[in-house]
């Protein structure tokens, strides 16, 4: 019996963090009796007077939001964590404890209420990738890390439908990106140039890919472990967001724009996930081997109500999946580029 | 300003894994507008006619369960895992591919649908703890690695609330006790003895306790990254769950009732978790280093239906958590360690 990827289990090795996944296409037909979250709803309204990031209501320290008409960036109200912090002394190896302080913002894409990044149009987008570069530009100059992120919908824990993401800027390097750091590095020593750049050129025009431009590629990973995860990766080298020329951003937001459509598509809701961007830490190192990347992790795995649950075997012993990467590319690759509710709003 | 753990933000490290958590103490109060889910229940029906689990039903292979009365083991009929497998062959170091073969089975607690651990009696308790030592045997004998696990709840994607684990064993070490692995050797090479022999010794009696006898201590880890995780440890050395004395399993059965029955007592509810073993690889090594343990992964946060979510900065950078593990531990003490159901079925 020959093997065949599609049909046989097999472990696939992340070349990126080291972790590894169990791919198990067979079991594509799991009955389920399980939890069923709430079918995402169609475009909301443009204000809700309740929400602390609409223009002009209150929040709950007090302060009123300005009338913005743009992006806004304004500090996290509850951060996880602090400026100034007295350094703990934990040296204990059972009980060992790091200093940890860092900057926690709030960064709203539009004053709309009931948007989100694809059904921003493609200018609106290109001024958050403008302002996800000038953050990470400020806060690289005074933390080890910058870690910009999208948390979207009420099944990736969002506490609030207004569509927002988040910088958290630390004075360490955390242990996920630690990680890319260590294996970027060790590859560039050994092949010359980085990793994901010859991903990059591997990947195009292949199997994985689910939006290609001259200048940007968004595949499923080789080694995805979440049903639907994409990795967005520019098709040159550049270590930073903040080093993006002005066409490569605009690139940038036409492609954020069509792979956010894609996944609205697949299942006709607000597709849920976490996004975030990975770019090369300011700890002073040199930054050759790294790529800039962005990671998105969507939670749905049938329908719009059954996600895929990272629990049990997961959590306890390594990643499993049962569709395979490319059968995802596929399913992202046939639905429309044009979003569902276009022309409806 | 002095360092105060219960007061400012930290990191601490996790020696069993090498992964670290950010410490927020500070952001116990964040507003919530995100999802809470459905709240838990009272006890279910004792058989439910549509249930493949229950004795006698039949299940989706066709094959009628047997009508039985204590703990029953099958195969999983959608298992992720098979015994056969055509090997792989990915060499590629950006796409390469293992072989994975291997067994699943479902063990059912017992034949009560509406029951779950703290529910059962300790003699019943007593005998799920018999077959997880003779799965692992039977298993160890022709695998590197026995994952024996529960998934309890909606919550945590547990596709039937039956009252039931599984367990996988797999021809190779998978990624989490793999590092398991390498820092418990390490450790016991650089200290004499395991690891975890000398964390039970060092926290008995100590602030993050929440249940000890002679033989068995349940504790919120040091490095806890859930809010309620627990880590169930013996008091003597022992590397895997097969090699537990009688008295050490009449033990473990009521020390199993009695955490169970306290993370239910918490926010009276059926409380979710992941939970599973990790005891010394079947891989021909020596298992000294290795301390059998047992881990719990609540999702719950602040009530039964307000959960922590893994999701954004956690996914992309590192786990973060509010609570301390000593905050968590005294809350689980507090509670009674008799179920809130307790004569009421
Ligand atoms: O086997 P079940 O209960 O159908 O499925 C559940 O547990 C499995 C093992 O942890 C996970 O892979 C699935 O995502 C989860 O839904
Ligand atoms: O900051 P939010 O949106 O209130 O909270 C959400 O994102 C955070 C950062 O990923 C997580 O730590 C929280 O668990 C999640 O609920």
């Amino acid at each position: 019996m020959a093997f065949d990827p599609a049909d046989h289990p097999h472990r696939r090795i992340n070349p990126l963090n080291g972790s590894e996944v169990l791919v198990s296409p067979h079991r594509m037909k799991r009955p389920w009796l399980g939890q069923t979250d709430e079918a995402c709803e169609a475009r909301g309204a443009t204000h809700d007077p309740t929400c602390y990031l609409c223009p002009g209501n209150v929040r709950v320290t007090g302060e009123r939001n300005p009338d913005y008409a743009g992006v806004h960036v304004f500090p996290n109200d509850f951060a996880a964590l602090l400026p100034d912090t007295p350094e703990s002394d934990g040296r204990d190896p059972l009980f060992a404890t790091e200093p940890a302080s860092g900057t926690a913002r709030v960064i709203c894409f539009s004053p709309d209420h009931g948007a989100s990044l694809p059904l921003l149009s493609v200018a609106q987008i290109r001024t958050v990738v403008d302002v996800w570069a000038s953050q990470a530009e400020e806060l690289g100059r005074s933390h080890a890390w910058v870690q910009l992120f999208e948390n979207k919908g009420a099944m990736m824990g969002c506490s609030n439908p207004h569509p927002h993401g988040q910088v958290w800027a630390t004075s360490w390097l955390p242990d996920e990106p630690a990680k890319e750091d260590e294996r970027q590095r060790a590859w560039a020593t050994e092949h010359g140039r980085p990793m994901l750049v010859e991903v990059a050129e591997r990947e195009a025009d292949g199997p994985r890919v689910v939006v290609q431009t001259d200048r940007w590629l968004a595949i499923v990973p080789f080694w995805a472990s979440w049903p639907f995860e994409t990795l967005l990766l520019p098709r040159f080298p550049v270590a930073r967001i903040e080093e993006l020329m002005p066409a490569d951003r605009d690139d940038l937001a036409r492609v954020l724009k069509e792979l956010t459509t894609r996944y609205d598509n697949l299942f006709r809701c607000s597709f849920p996930y976490s996004m975030g961007w990975h770019g090369a830490p300011y700890d002073g190192r040199d930054t050759s081997g790294w790529q800039l990347h962005a990671h998105f992790y969507p939670p749905l795995l049938r329908s719009a109500t059954v996600r895929k649950f990272m629990v049990g075997f997961e959590l306890l012993a390594e990643a499993q999946r049962d569709l395979t990467p490319e059968q995802a590319a596929a399913r992202l690759r046939d639905v429309s580029a044009t979003h569902y509710l276009d022309g409806t709003n």
